[in-house]
């Protein structure tokens, strides 16, 4: 570890994807992260790729972030797969916004008019189109809405791809590893401390998505307003009888269907800071939205129940961004972006730290608007 | 392994405590299990021990032999402590039937009725009266029925003490040691074969549960009618916050809370084959059924999902009996009552093979009836 050396922490999909895109920029990177690299929230995940189902009605430079991002997907898939030789499964086949009863009906209805204004490629549909597409909807469906150009891909794979190309490229990634504190003297990084030892460094990128806020050594002002919001998420186990292609979503739940059979089924949201065990009302809640709208699931094995931790900022928006304190940079408050948001990150963020400055698409998601 | 020594073909709480019992009547016994031993039907289960609450209409010798097991019980428990230095936690606190609406209060009442005909100890609750001795029951609850003499183990400690008995005692217990078939010469058990390889032996107690039917080698007149009856059964997590004492059962699903903090509730009854996973139906059912009776549940740990395969023959009821096959003996069937059943099934198989008779009380079981 030199002195040009940048220090990340957090091996998640975004620590890892900047750490990716700077090791594609000749820059030297060391990845450290507390547990196994990328099995926190980009592991409990459905990797939807959902900016226009996710576009909420005062949240439009987020919209083009989340747009921006997803465009920049087939190309990000494709220089990933040159680096790690690993498919991540990037699938258009299109998300289909449901509902189950009058009440989502009307919701849906909103949520559709909000997206033809905005002029966001959507288009309505009957119960009865709907089961037309995807005959495993529930007969009780009223209405539903065709989102052609949200896709999905498969975060597992995402992960993997990821730790391969980092270490194809010449990057350590350190497992099993806590940053303990970092070190700032003169407004200036200077240091990260690891096994109780100090190491001399210039510049961190914190990406440890909801545990950034309480990393140790941080200035009050450079301190990430971001929580936990706690999630439980299911998979099942599609068979011969049973099989979606689409992205479907009810206001309650979504599925997300793997070309490896996994069915991903989720989530709740909920504010219980880092608990970290799945709850019996949980995933009752989860298997009787999911029942309401797809009845075939009541047969399928349940194999997984997992438990992930939203990075959640205060506004809800993502922070990635550089800070007040010289060689500090910050990639979290993702929230129910991270893999969506992926790309855009590591670009953006490579750029912030190799010209010293923000793009106008990125200064939005600067830490320094919650002054 | 010399001539005299008694093969007994499965790990469960009725393989591993015949053994145990011929074990202390001086024989010489090695116990054959597919698997770890126990941890097929007997890990997955609640360990309640209830011949009251699960007396039917048409099955008296049934109840018979039930309540007979029941009694036997503290005297089974102090030896297998004696022996083994674990407590299965044996539990008086009784058992408490409860209906959650208008149609189970109807089918409450017959059961109730049928009860006290034949004498059995049961008392009549309002909702209220059940809600005050057992403050965590949905005030939806309609009625209950008190048992005072339905009791509960640790099903778990019962195997790990059964095991620790048998070692004790100078048994050996082969795991993941399949016995491939068993062979009969001139009806007689002339062997067993092990890993390609036949032993001679000349008693066999067959107790492997669910698979008994399939074990090869058997004449057809002795292959016990038994199939797997597949349950699917949770392990919460009680809190400090909420805590049962009792076992408490609706006709849907039951509750029974186990020492060390842990709360099992089930159970699926399917008859799926040898379907080993849990689904996500099944999964849905108990936990819809259990937070309508006992809404404090919602927010408690899922811990475990767990399958087992009830081993059920024709008539529902044991098969507990020597056979037209000179030293071969059975015992398996036992469906919902095989932890309630286990002293009675050790100390009667014992005596039959002992005294080479079957007493009054476990004639009604023999596999002779099936002809």
């Amino acid at each position: 570890m030199n002195n040009d050396t940048i220090a990340i922490i957090g091996g998640g999909v975004i620590g890892l994807s900047i750490g990716w895109q700077l090791l594609r920029n000749g820059q030297q990177v060391e990845i450290y992260d507390s547990n196994k690299a990328g099995r926190a929230a980009s592991w409990v995940s459905a990797g939807m790729l959902a900016p226009v189902s996710e576009a909420g009605f005062e949240e439009m430079e987020l919209l083009n972030l989340n747009l921006e991002s997803i465009k920049q997907f087939p190309k990000f898939a494709e220089e990933l797969k040159e680096d790690s030789g690993i498919d991540i499964d990037f699938r258009t086949e299109g998300t289909m916004m449901i509902a189950v009863d009058r009440d989502q009906a009307e919701q849906l209805r909103r949520l559709y008019e909000f997206r033809k204004k905005i002029e966001l490629p959507v288009e309505w549909l009957t119960g009865s189109e709907a089961r037309e597409r995807e005959p495993e909807l529930s007969p009780a469906i009223k209405s539903a809405v065709w989102i052609p150009n949200d896709y999905q891909v498969d975060n597992r794979n995402l992960i993997l791809a990821l730790i391969e190309a980092v270490k194809k490229r010449g990057g350590t990634i350190h497992e099993h590893t806590p940053v303990e504190s970092v070190s700032v003297t003169n407004d200036s990084i200077s240091g990260i401390t690891i096994n109780g030892e100090e190491k001399t460094i210039k510049r961190v990128v914190l990406a440890n998505g909801a545990w950034a806020r309480e990393m140790k050594g941080l200035p009050d002002n450079v301190r990430p307003p971001v929580r936990p919001v706690k999630g439980q998420i299911l998979t099942l186990r599609m068979t011969k009888e049973f099989t979606l292609q689409k992205v479907l979503r009810s206001p309650k739940v979504y599925f997300a269907p793997k070309k490896d059979g996994r069915l991903i089924v989720g989530a709740t949201v909920e504010e219980k800071g880092f608990e970290t065990f799945p709850t019996a009302g949980g995933v009752k809640y989860i298997l009787e939205e999911a029942w309401e709208a797809v009845p075939g699931i009541y047969d399928l094995p349940l194999e997984e129940i997992n438990v992930g931790f939203r990075p959640s900022s205060r506004d809800n928006e993502p922070i990635i961004s550089d800070t007040p304190v010289k060689g500090l940079y910050i990639a979290t408050g993702h929230y129910r972006h991270g893999i969506l948001l992926t790309p855009v990150t590591a670009y953006e963020m490579a750029g912030i730290i190799l010209n010293d400055k923000p793009s106008e698409l990125i200064k939005p998601f600067s830490l320094l608007r919650f002054r």
